[in-house]
């Protein structure tokens, strides 16, 4: 018989949130003590979520704080509420897995470009880690804080890290990054109603993107080197999904063994012999990724396919909490996409 | 330790395979012996579907036949190779769950009209069981052969069998079912091209459709006298979900708490406070009900929602499983949706 | 050379004034001279609709108010803006095609039920003429005021009216209307948020929907008696598009025969030999209906399909404006469906 | 009173053909003889696609040759077709648009590698006129064959045409295609099912696709010496629309002044103030762009929006038609998107 870990979800209404109590009902181990929210306190999961019926959670209390002990926290929480809710977590003994960005940038001058606030725990950042298992699993086994990584940064790091490990990123990379419209959170906006977004496409933030110094961290980091990137999202009439197409002028290299080598025994990444389809890994904590060079323009095109929502959010949470409480990193991840 | 019940698939490469599979990889108790498939024989499981791929059944071949001893075959197949199999499977003492319609019918008589082919094993016919569990699970238990239900029955039946058990319907019923597209198969069609089915949304079959005679036949038994049904089934641009909105010309009752009474304790059926989504049930074997009485017109309205592929087709067989080998009616079916 | 008459356009940047203006902008006769809009007031028209910016209209204000005089108002605002704008703009001398439900009833006492307010002005009732052609064109040809129905009246009513001419219905029929998104209006809601209405649909209103008067006031009329019918709107995952199915138990009739009579030499209705898809009218002022008997039920089928901001909105509107001046009834309307 | 030029479409039924279509009768002076199509003749235009019922080509027959005299024919056709039909339409004194790629390369070996056959009549690749108006409008004027360009190259040359102009690119621009699902034609295909389509996306011929000598062609002629490009289609599930997000390293220019000028007066091109929408030119032939120089990468990002159908292939043709017979260059060009 496994151990249990109470853990408290806070910000549940949300589609990261939603995404992980979803996860968590198929979990053996970590066990839902709270479900924190503020804009629905007062209901019941059922009442929020008609489609969590039937499940045993139906009747659980949606409150403003939990009533409970745990051990582990998951934030699924605005940037500005995170900031403050994690050293209090911390300092009351608790792990926490913030898949906001509140504590992901190690250079705390950054935030006010980026987030339009002053970082005010800076010694902070310092401790926490940066959670994409695939470089920093040995971290995440101890830290008491990881810094969840951003959907976009998590399927353009994992397409470049090895190009950045290997030292071949001499020019800045330029990046395109596909992805579905819940990205852009649950509130309803103009531009995501339904008979707009529908047979539409476009661009956004073309001149600046909140996602890109945490790249650029990263892989400067990977690389030994200062490392700027170019990167433009955009997003398509999808719920869910994300692709990234990545170019990088770099010297010929055998790319796929490359990749097959810098991913070996992995068990979330798969580097594939066709480009992925975002539908692979929809609904999964899958990564797959695809390594192309082209020799007309001395270019390394690398393709992969994530969730948003599942490796690029609330899964690749439930697989930092694995490793943090040393489960099988696959525990509670073994679902297939939904197809079709 | 639970025991092990080997069971083979046939027709792996539809749509109803692809998703009872799915559901298979989480079973813990029905082990997939066999993949079998006459189109894609000689490939692995994982060459034919890329995001099988990080799964343990990834390089399993499919095979023209099974290749090991089974208890249990799932026949994911057309109506014609089903009607020729089943025979066959029976004799060597297997059980079969089969997800067409070949032996749906108890009167052969309706299989020239409806399916263009004079029934050659009629005898089978009164052995079959009809697999909807709500409806009959005392039968299924001992089943040698469960006829699962088609999509659309499964909505109107669930949707009825409350009115017409209580011998409510003296005029026709008008039942109007929306589904996904991919209840139109995995085959590629003109009018189900993206291009095409984007935005669009029509009824077809209007004149006859195939799954009116199962809907007589079962409310025809449950009210104990022959009764006809007005069916007008609709496709819209989703790939999954199944709405039944059924119209019925009846006394005034109390129609809530005959639902809720007639529903109490089932697993996958809620009757719920609100018209159900399509998406509530996405993935999943549940059927949410709302009944409404209308006094201006004298009329039920009784909205069900289901998966057409989940507890329309692939995963009301396996529950249809887990009753025959006494297990959970539940195991391996507890997924939510992946919403959104 | 034709005249040109000057038209005001009021509610611009909803979904049915931006539909009208797009007809607008091929209209050989209608002029626009005003562009109101309250919520915009101050932008230019490229400003906030920029895929106008290659129009002769791109640099056109939006006014709280029109500058210029004009002969003819469109319409397209909330029930109760219109409500005190009409009596104004008729004392002006104005004629009016008002796209809201406010003057839509003849009895006013419905308008507390079903819209939540006294109406102010039940004496303009009787002078309003419900805006179908088909049904009341003469009428239309010296209205003052003319008021446009509601997309989902459009497409029942068509459905039913040779029955309910012809003394067909003496039961309640029972109706389901599919609609696209957009029928909802331009404002985001969560429910039709992009992430959670793809791959969604849903009936709403089930208990009580404005529309129901409206069209049983018609029925009512047409068939010379008091006339309930039952009615189960349903929204999918589509931008436009409407498509209604009624049932009505009726003696046998040759229905197409009579649907042909009825529809005989109308320029936008076309009685079709299969069921008709929403796409076939996308874009346009169309309605195509397919009758068919049922035997086995004796129910008459009738679906139509039409566009709800097309014949079930701002086209529609631009028709009876036709009727209105006289102008060929097709005129600016020749346009197909963007088709794929 | 305008004169009347007589034209046959060949291959109707296709998706370029049909657009063309839709265009066509709505022109006042291009006049429709001849419907071509091989797979449907025998039949009118309204039992292919009834929603052209309405129009007054509804029974319009759909026939294997023209039966009339005609001055200009739109192939609509596979490039194998139109690579033997444009010599004899030509020997016969007609002026021809074709679509296909059959006579858009100069360089008639590139054939084989890229189209798979060897080019039968190379000396009609130098009479042949690349049919990009903005580019070669003084040449389509008098020729006798316009090649018109594919979509990709289209949105992707008009984004790079100001850069090669200019001399700026001295490295291989990369380029990423997003394209909705259309541009891969109306034959119905596995992967461009509805239910797989649907909330699904993926790049393509990575490693070589069939646009890429044709951009740099048109790149390199422009620039005045041979030029290399990187080019990664992806198709995401919309029926129409494409975005191109070309990037380009090269030294810091003001971007929006060299595009503006570049365009000026250019009917069909406006350079705009924020990333387009794929929807703003949806069904129009219009282009939209929105040049960026990223300084942190000194990189040029332009991205450019069109319809694949429009701009990108049929409304396109029509332009150059309009071009040839010396007509305004967007007579019957006016339409707006159909938005929502």
């Amino acid at each position: 018989m496994e151990q249990t870990v109470k853990v408290a979800v806070y910000g549940v209404t949300g589609y990261t949130g939603l995404e992980l109590l979803r996860a968590l009902l198929l979990h053996p181990v970590f066990e839902v003590t709270a479900l924190v929210s503020s804009s629905h306190a007062g209901k019941t999961l059922k009442e929020v979520f008609p489609f969590f019926g039937p499940t045993y959670l139906a009747d659980f209390p949606l409150t403003e704080e939990p009533r409970e002990e745990f051990e582990l926290a998951f934030l699924c929480l605005p940037h500005e509420v995170s900031l403050e809710l994690v050293p209090k977590l911390l300092e009351e003994g608790k792990r926490v897995v913030d898949l906001s960005a509140a504590y992901r940038l190690k250079d705390a001058s950054l935030y006010p470009e980026y987030y339009g606030f002053t970082h005010p725990y800076p010694e902070l950042l310092s401790q926490a880690v940066y959670g994409l298992p695939e470089l920093y699993r040995e971290q995440i086994k101890d830290a008491r804080l990881v810094a969840n990584p951003g959907c976009y940064p998590t399927a353009a790091l994992l397409a470049l890290a090895p190009l950045a490990k290997e030292g071949l990123l001499n020019e800045p990379p330029a990046v395109v990054g596909l992805s579905g419209v819940s990205g852009a959170g649950r509130k309803p906006r103009q531009e995501y109603h339904f008979p707009e977004m529908a047979q539409d496409f476009f661009p956004y933030a073309v001149e600046k993107h909140r996602h890109v110094p945490e790249m650029e961290q990263v892989l400067s980091e990977l690389s030994g080197g200062a490392l700027n990137l170019r990167f433009t999202p955009t997003v398509l009439p999808s719920s869910r999904g994300m692709v990234c197409i990545a170019h990088a002028r770099i010297p010929k290299v055998e790319l796929r063994e490359l990749y097959e080598a810098f991913y070996d025994g992995e068990p979330f990444v798969s580097v594939v012999n066709e480009p992925p389809h975002a539908k692979w890994a929809a609904g999964t904590n899958h990564c797959f990724i695809y390594p192309h060079y082209d020799g007309r323009s001395s270019t390394a095109v690398v393709i992969s396919a994530i969730d948003n929502l599942g490796k690029g959010a609330s899964l690749q949470a439930l697989q930092n909490a694995n490793v943090m409480f040393n489960l099988d990193e696959d525990e509670g991840l073994y679902q297939t996409p939904c197809v079709p």
